[in-house]
């Protein structure tokens, strides 16, 4: 059955207070080097083979992320 | 500034209310053809040049995962 990947994140104009938490909390815990962290969610969906991409935006739009603040992208695991 | 990219999800055996509550939304939703779905994290990290992926993936462990109950990848995004 193929999997489909949907990752969703803060649009860049979006704050990311779980983000900026990391990033204070790397050189605390002795970690050099990053420069920025941005926080997102990743879904998996197993789907029928007969499942279309467009299906899939539809359900990323509806159920998965906030379009208002988020953005999302569609591939396949 | 290379971009990192950590997925992190639960391990299989490990149950995911998140995940189980958007399959049952689904079909109430007008959606079919979703098998199955897991929710997950993904971290995006602006690194310096000089970041090796043997310290992301200490990044990993010690503060994006829970070794215990999550497994994560490493790539370039």
């Amino acid at each position: 059955m193929p999997r489909v990947v949907v990752d969703v994140m803060l649009k860049p104009e979006i704050l990311d207070p779980q983000g900026q938490a990391i990033l204070g909390a790397l050189p605390r815990l002795g970690f050099d080097g990053v420069r920025a962290v941005r926080q997102g969610k990743r879904f998996e969906l197993d789907v029928v083979d007969e499942m279309t991409e467009q299906t899939v935006r539809r359900i990323a739009e509806t159920l998965l992320a906030n379009p208002v603040i988020e953005e999302f992208t569609v591939h396949t695991g």
